[in-house]
Formats: structure tokens, sequence, C-alpha cells
């Protein structure tokens, strides 16, 4: 079977300062496409390490994406470098060159400077692939029945030379299985007490079918894989496992599609007519975030308060000063009030509130770092809990967000 | 020179269902402690593939650090792998099982099931790496003078025994050099002007001294990089060279420190003892979720109205009806107004205000997806411009936020 390997290079790989986003998109889209990602690595601007690691993904893979240093600066090394590796000369690409020259006339509005022509240049061993986002031309190399397809590391321009040539061009050079993927979101229960709920289904699991369990924020996603070249054969068998799995967990099932919980919540309003308002205090908008991160929620989502100081809460939501004083920002009664406040402003149909403590520092005896006060409701009734969690600021802001979410969910699923 | 390796395991990161964070950590980390990274690789659950990666990354590196695969479901295969990797039988640890059994007694308050005593058996040839934040107990194996460390997946658990255990234990093992970056942030310059501009300086720079260029969200950061034995000495040459830099791009400078846009504004704000409010539309609450990443935040950020539906404009923020229909949300007049409401909502020093269209849909023939208003100014003034993004949702959102972020730092220096 085609396997693939993606190499990123780039020494900020290797000394942390960026994260590897791109690998997990392509590895996604190959997957997709039936094409199974076998590696995945990163290596520095270094000559030597960049060669090894072509020398010795060729032994694992058959198809080797590789991302990143195709920049016009003085560190970027992989283009002399694939020249030198796949026996070509540097030329001008004249379909390259007229790219780069359009975007400095038409977008950047600026003269061309000696470092830009160089960007048209590519070995004439390759095929050039065009890049319609940037000036960086892809380059399509093939060796021993083997393809080598060398990309910018900017994001978007990786992207839409992936979904323009590269998944399409890599379909026509090799046969792919299908592969297929389903996934379910759990809450409420732990890895392993799921794994025991569902031990003897595991075992009934034939071979070629994968479950994996993926623990994320306090929930677990289950995710049955298999492949085939009888795409309906394999989608029926997956989709009749899956179905079994989903009734043994239905009791902690928040959706049977591979969505996060914002998108989840959101859908459930859309399909209501309904909408929310959120009014934050220790998540400081990361709610409204990741519900306004999915394109037309503008359907559901209304707008928000982030009454982060006192003076905030008080002004925008109407909280007493009093609670405040007597109760603390982080209280049963001061999330109520400003649930009723976002409430009264925004005239949503739902609302969420929150108010906490993220850490490192504020916190207190009686309410130690990771206390949160998360109240849920609509115009009728108004519901409060405390929930405590015990990580640093940003996974706290991360857990605290979910969960609110999905508390409002069983809310409305609750409220007839 | 002592080089590392991280091997991360899990089907996730090839099928690209999750992006790998803990490798980017574990690199800084193991930087600023002065080991060198050579090499990240990413395999499957896969038997053959993660012992292939053993050989492969122990012909690479001196320390090899695993994570992942130790969950307590039979997914995991990498316990049973290590053990026979290294020559060992599986027994229980009773430190690891104590661990366990606290976990379940004290935290989950839940009786313990056969998977979750499994969690403390490990092989007789490692030593035992406590996990003070969860049950799997970490294993450092020793094996021809090269180290290997098996660490889980989950990012908080790995965090804690690097920092606790594993970055102390290797600094006894090896002998590292000081290893020193520096790194300073440009806006309004592209990659190849800021080459052009620095071109001669580069050419100064002695051989062991490396520039990178890294570009992100229409900002480029500089980095300086050098290592050596005589950690006074190659700080002083660094330190040198980096003010030479620093001198060349002072008209672009946005910091000469590794840190991201919200922070260089947010301790602008507090060391002027100010605070800032934001009124958003297009980005939703990202620009006040990430002031609020930054720990104490609350010194100079009060709050935020999210207005996403003209309703939430007109009620929370006093933008005119009139104005909407006859300017529409995205225009000058609008985002001015909400600038001003949330002003008088909220009494801060400054504010920013945004209105834009972050696509996929909601273009219009004047104002395309990637159009957005954005306003910034404090009681006395309020000024206000257009930008225009050509990417996608996630990237327009972010580029949004780090460029209104920036229009505030600019208009608070220039206000004296």
């Amino acid at each position: 079977m085609t396997q693939a390997s993606i190499i990123t290079i780039g020494d900020e790989l290797l000394i942390g300062q960026v994260i590897d986003t791109n690998s997990a998109w392509m590895a996604q889209q190959l997957n997709v496409a039936g094409i199974k990602v076998i590696r995945r690595v990163a290596v520095g601007d270094t000559w030597d390490e960049i060669w090894k690691a072509l020398d010795e993904e060729s032994t694992h893979a058959d198809i080797i994406l590789i991302t990143g240093g195709l920049g016009p600066t003085a560190d970027d090394i992989t283009k002399p470098l694939l020249t030198k590796y796949f026996n070509g000369k540097l030329v001008i690409n004249e379909g390259a060159l007229q790219n780069v020259k359009n975007i400095f006339e038409k977008v950047l509005n600026k003269p061309m400077i000696e470092s830009n022509f160089k960007q048209a240049e590519v070995p004439d061993t390759c095929k050039i692939i065009q890049n319609k986002r940037g000036t960086a031309p892809g380059m399509w190399f093939e060796k021993d029945g083997k393809v080598f397809v060398s990309m910018p590391g900017v994001p978007y321009e990786m992207k839409g030379m992936m979904d323009d040539y590269v998944i399409p061009e890599l379909s026509t050079f090799f046969i792919f299985p299908h592969i297929t993927h389903r996934t379910l979101l759990t809450a409420g229960i732990g890895e392993s007490f799921l794994a025991e709920l569902i031990k003897h289904y595991e075992g009934t699991l034939p071979e070629h079918i994968k479950l994996a369990y993926l623990p994320n924020y306090g929930m677990v996603r289950l995710r049955l894989s298999s492949r085939g070249f009888d795409r309906i054969a394999v989608e029926k068998e997956v989709q009749e496992y899956f179905e079994t799995l989903q009734n043994l967990v239905t009791e902690h099932l928040v959706t049977n599609l591979d969505e996060p919980m914002e998108k989840v919540t959101g859908k459930l309003l859309a399909a209501r007519h309904k909408t929310v308002c959120t009014a934050e205090s220790c998540t400081g908008g990361f709610i409204a975030h990741l519900l306004t991160t999915i394109p037309g929620s503008s359907a559901f989502y209304d707008g928000s308060v982030v009454s982060y100081s006192y003076k905030a809460k008080e002004d925008l939501l109407h909280v007493s000063k009093e609670l405040l004083q007597t109760k603390g920002a982080v209280s049963e009664e001061v999330v109520i009030q400003m649930a009723k406040g976002a409430l009264d402003a925004i005239k949503s149909d739902y609302v969420i509130a929150v108010s906490g403590i993220m850490g490192p520092d504020g916190g207190l005896p009686d309410k130690p770092v990771g206390t949160v006060w998360i109240a849920v409701g609509n115009k009728n009734k108004i519901v409060a809990q405390r929930l405590h969690f015990r990580f640093d600021r940003e996974r706290n802001t991360q857990l605290t967000a979910t969960n609110a979410l999905n508390i409002l969910r069983k809310f409305i699923l609750a409220d007839i």
C-alpha cells in the first residue's frame, strides 16, 4: 500500500519557536485522499540533516512531501540542496517569474529586488507547481518510482498547492484504497472507565478495524478506522460497528461527528432557531471566540460581554457592588447576576456566564486557582455550578470553555 | 556535541486529528538547557514503526525522548514494546501503584478497575519517573551510552515530568554547552525587504552565529543564535551583534524580546498605568482572549463588548440603527461609534474597535471578504483605518487582532 512521509524543514521547529500545524493539515488531506501517512519528520536548516532525511524517508515511503526552507532569504538552503539531490541545475522559470512580477505589481505595489528574482529559479529536473498565493513556486520530483514534492512553509500557500495540484496529481500517479474514519465525542467519563464499558465490544472488532481513544479537555473521542479498495463495503462495515459503539456510550455521547464542542452546541442552537450570548470574566472572551470560529455563527450567536474588572461587571452587567464585595467575583451569586445582566443587555434566548480563577496567581484559601463558577440558562431559569480544574492558565481556560458549552448543551436538550 | 531527538507516538498525529504541541514545548525546554534537538519524528501506534524509529533515532542522537502511547487502553502498545526493546519484563512498581491509588481515592473518588492497576506496571530495566499529575509513570532507559525517556502524551503530565526530573537528570548525565537566542519582532516590512535592509550586516556575522527569519501574521521575527561552553563570552558576543541588528531595523521594531504582540501592547499599557477595552465584531472576542492569555492582564485590561449582531451593536454600544442601515456594519462610521460606545460603557483609557468580514461568506462587491475597519483611540481622539486581508477565516481573524494591537501600540506611543 502507498505510504507517505512528511518532512518539515526549519530550525524554528527544533527550538520550539513555532508549532508545526502544517503537517497535521497535510496528514488530514492525504488521509482523506486514501494516502496513509506513515511518518512525520522535522529537521533543521542544515544541509546534512535535510539530505539524510530525504535518503531515510525514501526508504520508508513512496511519497515524500516537504515544506519549508523556500523563502527569499539566506537561511533557506532547501532549493540548492534539492537541485543537487536531483542532479539538476537552477534555471529561471518563466511562469514563476511572471507570478512574482504580478504579485509585486498588483498586490504589493513595490519594485522587485534581486532576491525576489531568485524566487523564480527552480531546478531543471522538476515539474513546477505554480503558487497562486505567494512568490515561491512548489517543485515536483520523481526518482526511482517515488514522488518528492517541495512546498513553501507558509500555511495558506502550502494548502493552496496541496488542494489545487498535489492531491489531484498524486491520485493520477498512484492507486489509493479508500480510508474511512468515524469519530464520536463523549463527556463525563474517563478513558479507563470508557475502555471498561466497551471492553467486550473491542474484542469483537475485526483485525482490520482500529479503535483509538483520544482524550482531550476532559472529554474522550473514540475513533474507528478502516481501509479497503471497495469503498461501499468498507463504509458499510464501519458504519455497523460505529452504530453499536454509539449505542454502548449513549449516556455519555456528545456527538457522533468529528467536531468540537462549540460546533455541537452551535448547531443545536441553530437547529432550534435560538441564539446565545455570553458573559465572561475569567475566560476573557475565549467562549465567544470559540463560537465565532464557526462560519455562519451569526445565526446562533449575538454577542458577549467580557467583564474582566469589577467595574465592567457593575457597569455592563449590573452586578451589585455589594455582592462583589461580600461574595467576591468568583461566587454563585455573582455568576448568576452576570448571566441575568447579559440576558437583559443582549436579549438572546440562552446565556452562558463564567467567573473563576485561572492562575497562576489570584488563588484564595477557600477559592484556589482553578475554581470556576459556570451559569447557564434562559429568561425563565438560570442554573449555576462550581467546577475545579487543576492545570495551568491555558488549560484551565480551555476546560472552562468546553465545559460551559457542554453544560449549556445539556440545558438546551432538557429545555422543552 | 550532545544531540536529542523527539519521537511522538500516536495514529492521531498521522491522520492529522491532533496538532503536536508537545514536541515544540519539549524542544524549547531542551534548547534552554543547552541540548540541541536535531530531529522530531512522529510515528503511528504500530509495533514495527515504533521499533524502527527507536533504532533510527539512536543513530542520529544521544538522547531520545518519547511521548504518547502510555494510556490505559488497548490501542497503546508502547509499554510492551519498550519492555522488549530494552530486554526487560513488566513488573508492578510499588511507588507507581501508590500514586494510581492516591489519584483514585483523593482526586477521582472512584474505585479502581483492572486497567488502572496495569498503569503501575513498568519494565524492570528502567528507572521510573513518578507522575505527580496523572496515573501513567514515565520510564528512563540507558543503552550504549544513550538515554531513552518515555513519557505520557498528556501535555501537562509530560511537562511536569520534564521540569521535575528529565531536564535536571539529563544535566547530570551529559555536559551541555550554553545556547543563546535573541529575537526581535518587526512589523510593516516584508521578509525580502528586511533581508535587503540587513544584507551587509548578515555578511559580517561570524560562521557560528546564525540568523533566522520567522515571518508570522504579516510581521517578521529575526533570531540570532549561538552556542559555546563559555556562557559569558557567548552572550556578550551575541548581545553586540543583536544591538547592531536592532539599530538597523529601528523603524520597524516592535520588541527586542521573544514575545507576542499582545504582550508588547499589554506591557506598554501596564507601564503607563493605563487600561484598554475592546469592541469586537468580526474577531468575536479574539482580541480580548489574546490580552487575557497574559497572566496579570487585569492590570491593563478592563473588559470588552463582543457585538456580533446588529442588535448587540445597537443595544450594547449605542451604534445608531440609521448608520448601520446606510453605511453597513463594516464601515468607518460604525467602527468609530463602536469605539466610542465601548469607552462610554467601560471607561477605560484606550479602546480598540474592529468590524470586518472574515469569510468564507458575507463578502460584498465593494466590501470583499477580508475587509476590516479598525479604530483605536481614547476619550479625546479616535482614529480609524481600513485594512484588507486575503486569507481564510482563521488567518484573517488573527491578522486583524495582531494588527489592531499594533495600531493601538503606535497610538499609545504617539499619545503624550
